[in-house]
This record gives C-alpha cells, structure tokens and sequence, in this order.
C-alpha cells in the first residue's frame, strides 16, 4: 500500500458573476495508505453540476458554502487501490463526493462513499449522469414533483442537459407531448433525436418575445407541465403559456447563478392566481426515498433503448474548471464530465 | 305579485388603473312578476369583492368578463318576494349572483342562486362574508392549498380584510404562530384582536425593505406559511423569509389588480429552488367539496366565539362603486358589504 500523488482543484476566490479560470487553483497532496477503516480510491471521471456555483457563494444554503483555498467536492466514481476496510476489496468501483482530485484516502462514510454494482452493463460515468444524480433529479421532478400525468403537454428547459435530455425521455416514455428548449441547433437536434416532439433554440428565438411566440407556436393549447433548469425568461414564459392547473417543477435557474444584482421576477406571477398554478423548487436530496424504483425503471429503460445519454467529457484535473465554466456557456450536451 | 323597481349599476368604461366613480352608471328596469319557474327577490346585502376587479378586464379568465353598459353581477343575499316556482316561499332567505341590483326576477339556476337555512342564528348577511365565498376562500386555502399544519408559523397578508381575517384565526384555532399584516394602526389592532401574535402596519413600514425588516423581526425563524392577498412587495418579502419547505397559498394580489403595465415580480424567485418552496394559486370554486365541512367548522367556531367577524356597511347600491373602490384604498375592516 503506497501513497498516490492526487492534484486538487481549489477554490482561489469567489467567483463575481461568471466563473473565471482565475478563480480556482490546484494543489497537490498525497492519497495516503489508508489507515483503519479507510480506503484509498483513485478517481476516474468526476462530475461538474451546476448547482456547484451555489456552493461557491459565502451563504447559508441547504449545502453549506466552499471554503476559500480548500479542495473542491462533488461527485466522482473510481476504484479501490488499497483497502483497509472489512467491506471494500481493491478494484471496487466506488461513488463518493470526493470530486475535483485525482485521488483520496477517507473513511468511506466521511466522504458520501457507496459501493457501485459491478455487473450493470453501464459505464461508471453513467453513475455521475444518467444513473446518478442527475438521473434521479429528473425522475423525481417530473414523476413526484411536477405530479406529471399521461397525456400532458410538458415544456423543459435546458433540454439538452444532463437532468433535462432525461427529463424529456422520461416524459415521452409516459406518453407525453414534450418540447424542449436549448441553445442552438446541434442541440435541438439532439434534443429531437431523444423524442421530443419540439425543440425550441432559445438562442435563435433572440428574446423573450421571441422564446415566448416560439413556445406559443409549439404549444397553441398551451402546457400543463414546466420543468425548469433555466429561470429567467424560460420561467416567464412558461407562466404566460400555461394552463389552468399547471404544475412546475423548479429544479435550477442556471441562467441566473451568476447573477451580481438581484434579477427581477417574472412580470405575470399574478396568473398564479387565476390559472391555480402549482410552483415547486426541489432538491434531489430529498427525493432519495426514490432511488430504488428510479434505477429499477432506468436500468429497464436503458437496457431496452428506450432511454439514451450523452457525455460532454474534458480531459484531466486541471481542466475541470474549464468544464464547470462550460456549463454555463451551454457547452455541454447531456452530462459534462471529467476524465481522470 | 307586482313589479319592483330596481336599480343598478353598471359598467359604463373599463377602468384603467384604479377604478374611477365615472366607470360606472346606473339602470333602473323592472324586477316582473315571475313566470314560470320564477322567482322574485328584493336583495338586502350585496357583496364587492377583489375579484371583480379581473372582471372588469376584457380578457379570458376564470370567470368571463363583465359586459360594457350590462348591469354588473355579483354575490348577494335576499328575500323571495314573489314566487312561481314549487321550491321557493314567499320570505326565504336567498344567496345569488345577482348582486350589483336592488332586485331581480330569474330562474334561481340562471343566477346561481341558493336557499339560504333560516335558523343558523347569523345575520343575513354572514353568508356574503364568513359564512359565505370568503369564509370558505379562507378556510380551503389554509387547510388545503397551504397545508396548514400544527405549529406553523403563519403570514397572513390583508389580515385585516375579509379573507385574511378569517385565515388569522383558522390559523390559531390550529394551533400556529400568526403574523399578520395590514394598512394602519387601527386594522393592526383589529387583527391583534382576533389573535394574532403579531400585526405589521406595511403603511407604516414605508417600502420593501422596511416590510421586509418588521417580517424579520415578527418572524425571526422565518416563515411556514405563507397567505397572499397582496401580491407585490409582500410576496418577495414572503419568499425572502421562507423556511425551507415553505408553502405559499396565493389567493389574490390585490395591489397589482389595477397595474397598467406588466410589474416585475419578486427578485428571489431563485430562492424558490434552493428553499423546496411550493406556491400555489387558487380559486374558491375549486374546492367547493369543502363545502359542508367548511360550514361544519365555521357555524361551531362562530357560536363558541373562537370566530369573530367584522363587517363595512355601505348604504344603498349608488354606494356600491364606493365600496367596491374602497377596496383597493383599505377602506375596509373585514368583509366590505352593500345595505340595500
């Protein structure tokens, strides 16, 4: 059992707005032979999220704030290189919140550590993306959340993400009218390859008249669901579009995280009223109870191509800042990842 | 039986902005003889209620708009002068929509009209206010939309109108902590009578930031529930103040019912995500099936005096626009009604 050299992303400063190269910086330490009831993991693909930007506020949320100058942490999937532990054997495939680095040596609880199943035909990235986080935060918004029912019109933004590329999926498979929004046309193209019956590019749309006559054209009857990944615009509009009784599931407003000054709201939340709109924010998190029926339902959907994904993937520790700065470019489609 | 002579009053020009005494006109026609299947009734209370202000839009909405130079339509309570049908009596005590008018002959389904019991021990005119619409608006939106539960904390916005005020004190019978706000010391105090814990004059609070500081104080754990009848500044000072898993019933927005142009809406709307909020809008019809649990409740919280109410008396239905404009300046303690 030797010691493995691990580079760390750290968090420089606070990022002001947009996230700058200049923000964060590496720092390398060692993995080191796991001690008693420790293993020593050696990361092989570690995830970017946009709910990370959040974290790189100084406030109080329901994660608590990154700390200036320390390593970063998210998800990440690797295997077990030493092992002093009774339930981990070397070369387990191990998930666990002990992202942005190469490697660690942890007891497995102190970092969120669990044991992957070694016999699912995914690859371990699929455990970052589609079969992971991200996986469940679509399933559960839609499904529980957005109370998503046979034969809605549903609208998602971000559609080309991680959580919206499998929030369309799922909404199909349900035997649902689905429109997405992304930015630009290989998106939408993709977003279309995945089921949809409309993609809206949001870029070419212009602004919010133009996102709003594009999604009126989509929808003439309007839309009984909205699952939000974007805010801003795309929140308004689904307001102005939606029907009585329509329900939104408000997973992540990314075109707002970087804001410096407060935004204004959406200029027509007085049709919450007279449509009887239902509007929640959610959190995966608390959603964890449906873990087991969604890897039940994806693993059958995946398994019988009824469920595709798609990877974005960076190269390297050092360009895991760049990968997480993409997010908010919208360079990725599907789950923006890194490969260790 | 013999004709009586009823006047009206009716929409002579859509208002803009704030209703003007100039927007309404008066007709005087006959209340006939009923024909077959007929009844006539000489209202004696009629009700003017935030809603209506919608109405007077020409626009799609839940209920359609109100027709220019058409008498006007609204909640109202009366006695059966005259009768051609088997299930009327001379004398009955009527509940219809045929308000705005000081008598009416109809077929009672043609204007959704009621036979009110005789022997609740309420006056008359209870059934336009807690006994009525507004009671049961009150009652389904806590319980139901907002989910009241046990322990709450609980903001109450137009605390002292007719809705709010009957929320406040649904809400302490449930056992929860209630914050209410109203517009001026005198309503303050009223809603302290009817047992709220705190009372926030937003008059004298001033602006935003001070409604937001008096929230802070009342509430200094924050809030469970919210109840809206304001809309506006109370709404974002509402979200800003939320617990996490926070539930909001928006009922109305009486301060943007007059807006000309499209407002911004709350700047926290982000904060939507992070806190797992769930804001929900409705309308009383909806939940008529709460119906006879509501009167249930309400005739035992009545008569054991846990449930008090207020009423504003306008005199003669010339008054009628007076009252209803007295709405949107707070000229009313609990439920602003008409005397015919």
């Amino acid at each position: 059992m030797t010691a493995i050299s691990s580079t760390g992303i750290t968090l420089k400063s606070r990022p002001v707005g947009e996230p700058q190269a200049s923000d964060f910086g590496t720092e390398v330490s060692e993995a080191g032979a796991p001690a008693a009831g420790q293993i020593q993991v050696k990361n092989s693909w570690m995830s970017v999220d946009p709910y990370m930007r959040g974290r790189m506020y100084d406030r109080e949320s329901y994660v608590p704030p990154f700390q200036i100058g320390e390593v970063l942490t998210g998800g990440a999937v690797g295997r077990v290189t030493a092992t002093n532990h009774p339930d981990y054997a070397v070369g387990d495939l191990v998930q666990s919140m002990a992202g942005w680095r190469e490697a660690w040596t942890a007891p497995p609880e102190a970092v969120m550590a669990v044991k992957l199943p070694g016999n699912t035909g995914l690859p371990d990235s699929a455990f970052l993306g589609i079969a992971g986080m991200p996986g469940l935060t679509a399933y559960a918004g839609i499904l529980r959340v957005a109370e998503l029912k046979e034969g809605d019109t549903v609208f998602v933004s971000g559609a080309a993400g991680a959580v919206g590329s499998a929030v369309v999926q799922i909404a199909k498979i349900k035997g649902c009218t689905v429109i997405g929004s992304a930015g630009g046309a290989e998106k939408c193209a993709f977003v279309k390859e995945l089921g949809a019956d409309e993609c809206i590019d949001y870029r070419a749309a212009g602004d919010y008249e133009g996102l709003l006559a594009a999604l009126r054209a989509a929808a003439p009857k309007g839309i009984d669901v909205y699952f939000d990944n974007v805010g801003g615009d795309h929140f308004q509009a689904a307001i102005e579009v939606a029907r009585p009784m329509a329900r939104m599931a408000i997973c992540g407003m990314i075109s707002q995280y970087n804001d410096t000054e407060p935004r204004p709201g959406p200029n027509n939340v007085i049709q919450i009223v007279g449509k009887q709109l239902q509007i929640r924010g959610f959190i995966v998190s608390t959603h964890a109870d449906m873990q087991p029926a969604f890897l039940a339902d994806m693993s059958q959907w995946i398994a019988s191509g009824k469920m595709k994904f798609e990877e974005t993937v960076m190269e390297g520790v050092e360009n895991a800042p760049a990968a997480f700065m993409g997010l908010f470019s919208g360079q990725n489609k599907g789950k923006m990842l890194v490969k260790l």
